[in-house]
């Protein structure tokens, strides 16, 4: 994928709930821009008409019935496949960065976690939903769950199906992730997010060398 | 499966529109129950509260935009997730026996067909959502499309994103389903639905000889 110089770069941020990456996502996206490259900032699930739908449905299941991990799992990755189809392909086809607040990692450490969905399936569905369009570049944000539990409160809006869960289950995303980091060095990687949000941005654009350089445009 | 005599029994009906599989739905569950079995009849893509709302996401996507068959096939697996856990499985497990209007194989045939998705990815998947509970029985409807054409258009209610498909789709739909049976001749049935619907009914309720023997019920 970095053989074609005039495709645009694919990133995405991850890490569990008011670890930073909206924030992330918006700092970024503006020392793109101010380094002349045009940007599309994005979110899963949703980011099309389409997979926004499946994200209400999956976040907000009706009747306030449960969906399994498996069933989570798999609406998804039908969002995302849309998602992909629609906005992600064609931003970067036309040379345009894409940045994606959450993405196919947070399916593989959210619907793992506990009794979850086998990772041998989540990853084999992730290889036929992405194709050839992995991540040039994933950063992970990292806290511990007592820096982040304020920022989780003071977001707006009404809570939804994961935010609601028990503090262990986001003990547990938060190991999932540092374990995706470990497995995945070369794609991924992990920043301190306990830090103040412009200390964790600057430690962020540092990665993002290595993408900037290969256009020939190294900060 | 076989193996425990007092669960109930797993039969799937498939095939095009309008071959006729709600018409022998109610045929058979007529004739279980006059030889005192408890029957459940659902259907597909649906059979519960939230596989239902996937349902009408699927075949009929807002603003009039379409899936692509491989979130189609995303979508259907976590609407038929959710009708096992919650529906399929329990009945089975309490000696019911269930009988569903369409099942996997229908999204075998109508997510491969054409430039769809791939066999071995559809199959992956169906192996991780069904698990072990792959039907006893697939009675599979088949009848040319001139046949059909007339039971088709007769049908209420506003047409869904298959039904308005070209007869070229419904050709290969046809073949793909034969193409089911010639592959699992030991779980599937090719049954000549160009008949009177009695006549289909009759040819049924023979394939179901065996399981009924297997509980010491024979017809
Ligand atoms: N590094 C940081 N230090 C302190 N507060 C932060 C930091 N990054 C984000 N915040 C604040 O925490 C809250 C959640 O941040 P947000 O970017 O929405 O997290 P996320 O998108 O990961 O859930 C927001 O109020 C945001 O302003
Ligand atoms: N064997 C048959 N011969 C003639 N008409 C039939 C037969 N089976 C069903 N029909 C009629 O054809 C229409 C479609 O049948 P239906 O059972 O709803 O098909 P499907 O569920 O496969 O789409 C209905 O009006 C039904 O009464
Ligand atoms: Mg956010
Ligand atoms: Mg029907």
């Amino acid at each position: 994928m970095m053989a074609d110089i005039s495709r645009g770069r694919f990133i995405t941020l991850e890490g569990g709930e008011g670890t930073g990456k909206s924030t992330l996502q918006h700092a970024l996206a503006e020392r793109l821009a101010a380094n002349g490259i045009e940007v599309v900032e994005t979110r899963e699930p949703g980011g099309t008409p389409l997979a926004e739908s499946v994200r209400e449905l999956a976040l907000h299941p009706p009747r306030s019935e449960a969906w399994s991990p498996m069933a989570e799992a798999l609406l998804m990755n039908a969002a995302r496949s849309d998602h992909l189809d629609k906005l992600i392909r064609p931003a970067l086809a036309a040379g345009k960065w894409v940045i994606c607040d959450r993405f196919a990692d947070s399916t593989r450490v959210y619907q793992s976690v506990g009794a979850g969905v086998p990772m041998d399936f989540l990853k084999a569905m992730e290889r036929s939903v992405l194709a050839q369009d992995v991540p040039d570049l994933t950063l992970v944000l990292d806290a511990p769950l007592d820096a982040t539990a304020g920022r989780r409160k003071s977001r707006p809006g009404a809570s939804d199906a994961f935010e609601v869960r028990p503090d262990d289950f986001h003990q547990a995303v938060r190991t999932g992730f540092i374990e995706l980091v470990r497995t995945e060095p070369a794609r991924c990687r992990l920043l301190d997010a306990s830090r103040p949000a412009d200390e964790v941005a600057d430690a962020a654009w540092t990665e993002l060398d290595r993408l900037l350089a290969a256009r020939g445009q190294g900060a």
